[in-house]
């Protein structure tokens, strides 16, 4: 049996399953501090013969092996979890292997393996909701380099017509400040759910997001593109993505059908928890091939 | 012994050397049309009893093993080379396997193997010259995903003063448009080392370049950065860059020392036919381990 953890900014989902993505028991634990947010996810994993843990975690996080700072969250503002060493108190815990990556590099497994890009070897995950995040999947593996992808926080064009500064601490108007949910609700004055029928919301967080695709797409060339979080549930905005990112590209590359090219998640909002049991399984892998 | 080709849009070099990057021979021929241009392509190995030939390709072109098109040069306005049949060509004089991939990702790979990103398992290269295009090595392997990176053609920001418009065919002010010696020699009146002392050519150059790095930064999160290409032998340029790449990323992320992480090729002008090499070597291996 394989434990999962999805650890957000909000909540931790804890499960239990198999490597095919069978969840087998889970619950939800408010994200507040670790010393009070850990014990419950202890308790509930002390419930079954766990042999590996993954964790898909909020960051930023060290996922490089050879750092001192391997398995800790980082410099998140988040109270109680800046330099919190996640890989060790579960380790200490629970002497299983522990998997560790970002949440979004574990949505982007759970959909390569079991979701939309099943059989397929690269792919990019995105998320835009409270904040925008995006993992991939290249030539079979999780894409990591010196760091973790950052990918929310990429410079997009200003649209000439669109003047709100910008909710991003460190940049302003990049990406995520201009079109992850905070930026949506403060720019128009109301939770997206309230502007459902509001076109020209729709249309503009699809032009931030389209040109954010064309920098992915000319850079990673994934093989699919999956688009989650809570604003993609408003279906109308894939719309104008597909319509933007056509008069992005202004067929410079050639891609396949938009509209089975860039997808919503086939695992809906298991993707990460999912994810996380692959990660799990890998780890318990990886120890066992040594 | 191993044969390369850097394949340019004005220049081919073709070389005989081993897998160890040493050069034997090499030759220049001028890229006309493959008819006046392969057959002194084959008479050049035909003196060297070569096992492998590396292809390093101005493109686009096709790197997808299972594609119909795959080792064809695709879409080029280049007149003769358009959906040319460049592996199979190489492989109907010469019997032997042949490596094919594009110039800057050959470039990419001769600097991770002998150049300035030796030992590791990730760079990118970039090179500003005629054009702008980049390669990777991601996880220790050449980045490729639906096709290959078109890294040159990215979105940036326009700085405000400026009011060139742009080059790029299909995107007008995309980096390329902007940040490429023509467009270099549009806006300023001048080629570029006739502009050496005009401090405001460089900063701005840096400016767009740095744009672009902070997406590649963000994205691919690359060990080091290598900025090789005409443009950049203005080393003046480095410096703007690294000012503003500072600048855009703000801290979000921790970079190495800017002067080591983004330096100029390892190999100098060598990179890209020495990467070619390389693609000989691992096409011979991999015949081998069939």
């Amino acid at each position: 049996m394989l434990g999962a953890i999805e650890a957000g900014g909000t909540k931790f989902v804890c499960a239990v399953g198999d490597e095919k993505g069978h969840i087998v028991d889970r619950i939800q634990i408010p994200t507040t501090v670790p010393a009070e947010t850990m014990p419950k996810v202890v308790e509930f994993f002390n419930q079954y013969p766990i042999k590996a843990i993954g964790v898909g975690s909020f960051g930023p996080i060290d996922v490089n092996p050879e750092s001192a700072a391997y398995g800790h969250i980082t410099s998140t503002p988040k109270p109680g979890w800046r330099d919190y060493p996640f890989v060790q108190s579960l380790k200490d815990a629970f002497s299983v292997p522990i998997g560790f990556n970002t949440d979004v590099n574990a949505a982007a497994l759970g959909e390569v393996t079991f979701g939309a890009a099943k059989g397929l070897d690269s792919c990019l995950y995105i998320t835009v909701g409270t904040g925008i995040g995006a993992g991939a999947i290249v030539q079979g593996k999780l894409l990591q380099g010196l760091s973790h992808p950052e990918m929310g926080h990429i410079l997009v064009r200003r649209h000439p017509n669109d003047e709100f500064r910008g909710k991003c601490p460190y940049h302003h108007d990049c990406l995520e400040g201009l079109a992850a949910g905070p930026a949506i609700e403060e720019r128009w004055g109301a939770k997206g759910d309230q502007l459902v029928d509001r076109m020209e919301v729709w249309d503009l967080e699809g032009y931030y997001i389209a040109q954010a695709l064309m920098q992915y797409v000319l850079i990673l060339s994934p093989k699919k593109i999956i688009l989650g979080g809570g604003v993609m549930k408003q279906k109308q905005v894939f719309i104008s993505v597909y319509k933007y990112l056509k008069e992005f590209i202004n067929e410079y590359v050639s891609l396949p059908d938009l509209t089975e090219y860039i997808v919503g998640p086939g695992l809906g909002d298991n993707a990460g928890i999912t994810g996380s049991l692959m990660l799990a399984h890998q780890a318990f892998q990886e120890e066992n091939q040594r």
